[in-house]
């Protein structure tokens, strides 16, 4: 699945997704249907991914999930090499994980699913019974207070660590079959660029650039791979309310992907210099 | 909202939570929401919860999300003092988790979700806002894997501890509130004896009774406090698939929660002896 989103990645030229977590009182017209399919027109041709915070949908009940259904519908034919990942952070006991991935993969047809591994491996497994698709385990959040159970330290094979990692260790525990990811913030870059040198090999899902205050250059080189790859960075607010004009939401949506996309590829460039960059100056 | 459930418990006489969790595979009837309101009426009298686990809602896309909804609303009607339980495990960032409480308490109405306390106190927070309702945070699970990140050994105030332990800790911030119970499984009763030995106060909600292993008298013991309350233990594949005959399947599921309610009554008869149980011996 990965090898698919780095394929889709390299084809757009773009390491940006974005983020369709429409909520209706800042959404700048009055049918979200409607909004999620105009992001997704102005934005396909910056980015290579989607992805849907299952929380807004379910805010709005059923009629969400009809709205989170047909946007993910809409995807699949308007951008059909772009990947969806689908944000709801499940787990649970084995049963019920694969439940949940009844309906991640086969309802919603999401490609990539976010979720816990609070439970351990049994919540993990049954989503990796489906083949061409994935999951990204939530590792190091962006949020302030994910220090009160990430940060705590505990002992580890190789010395003292912290939680976060040892949940990161879980992922590596599928790390041949391509299919297990992390979830690993932008906003606390030292743990990013410690969790990339430790785990060389899962893709990462990189939330918090943008409107969580991390930086996309900075979170572009601590995120990356050996070969420059292996990661997304997500964004959300930054750029589906870029503008909240009824006029120009569209547009400035995706000039705010451009630009992410930009940023991205630039700091990725072998010298880390970007002439186009330095001559603006 | 603790203290409406403990209401509801000693009003009915009864600390069994009914999980009404159907699979279609499974669910001797063909319309699961005809199945889902046969429960509750043949359990309602012997239970003073129910506990929907919204994975099996969801594998069956937006259908099971109308099911979920219109069940909800039928425990309303037929059972207005049970409690009712959103079981999805939900959490993420501030912003995001308010939007989950909103589908929560708003939308789907139910009484007490479930959380996981991964991403710290930012998860918990928006929950709170709603006077009256509730949350029990993920704190140790049934499942042989909840070892691999619950079990991890972590320094804590007063020695060392485990991460589930901490996450129990983080329950205790609100303890005051009223409002911040924990899910703490039945499969591992010296774990849970220690947890309510270090957390006197908040209320548990007890799964992996019946199917998953636990066995319902001691549960009950290790999970009361002080004052022999403070907990309900909930049965989903004991109760609802008692039997999986169309003939007699809630018939069966309300004798098999009666069960459940007279074993955990008798062991909390102070002297722990059962005249009843010790006559038909």
């Amino acid at each position: 699945m990965f090898e698919m989103l780095d394929a889709a990645a390299a084809k757009m030229n773009s390491r940006v997704c974005v983020g369709l977590d429409p909520t209706p009182d800042r959404v700048p017209i009055s049918d979200i249907g409607v909004f999620n399919r105009s992001i997704v027109d102005a934005t396909k041709d910056v980015a290579s991914a989607f992805k849907l915070q299952f929380a807004y949908y379910e805010a709005m009940g059923v009629k969400g999930m009809i709205i989170l259904e047909k946007t993910i519908q809409y995807i699949r034919k308007v951008a059909p090499d772009h990947v969806i990942i689908g944000d709801g952070k499940r787990g649970d006991i084995l049963m019920t994980a694969t439940a949940y991935a009844t309906a991640m993969f086969e309802v919603w047809d999401v490609d990539i699913a976010t979720i816990y591994a609070y439970q351990g491996s049994d919540t993990v497994e049954p989503f990796l019974q489906y083949p061409g698709r994935g999951v990204y385990i939530v590792c190091r959040t962006t949020n302030p207070s994910s220090r009160d159970i990430q940060d705590l330290i505990v002992d580890g094979t190789d010395g003292r660590t912290r939680v976060f990692d040892r949940v990161a260790d879980l992922a590596d525990r599928w790390a041949g079959t391509e299919n297990v990811g992390l979830v690993v913030a932008a906003t606390f870059p030292d743990d990013l660029r410690t969790l990339r040198s430790r785990h060389p090999n899962p893709h990462f899902l990189i939330p918090g650039v943008g409107a969580q205050g991390g930086e996309a250059e900075e979170t572009a080189r601590a995120g990356a791979n050996e070969q420059g790859g292996g990661f997304v960075i997500n964004s959300s607010r930054g750029i589906i309310y870029a503008s909240r004009n009824p006029e120009d939401f569209d547009y400035e949506a995706g000039r705010a992907a451009e630009l992410l996309r930009d940023q991205i590829n630039d700091a990725l460039k072998p010298d880390g210099l970007n002439p186009q960059t330095i001559s603006l100056e």
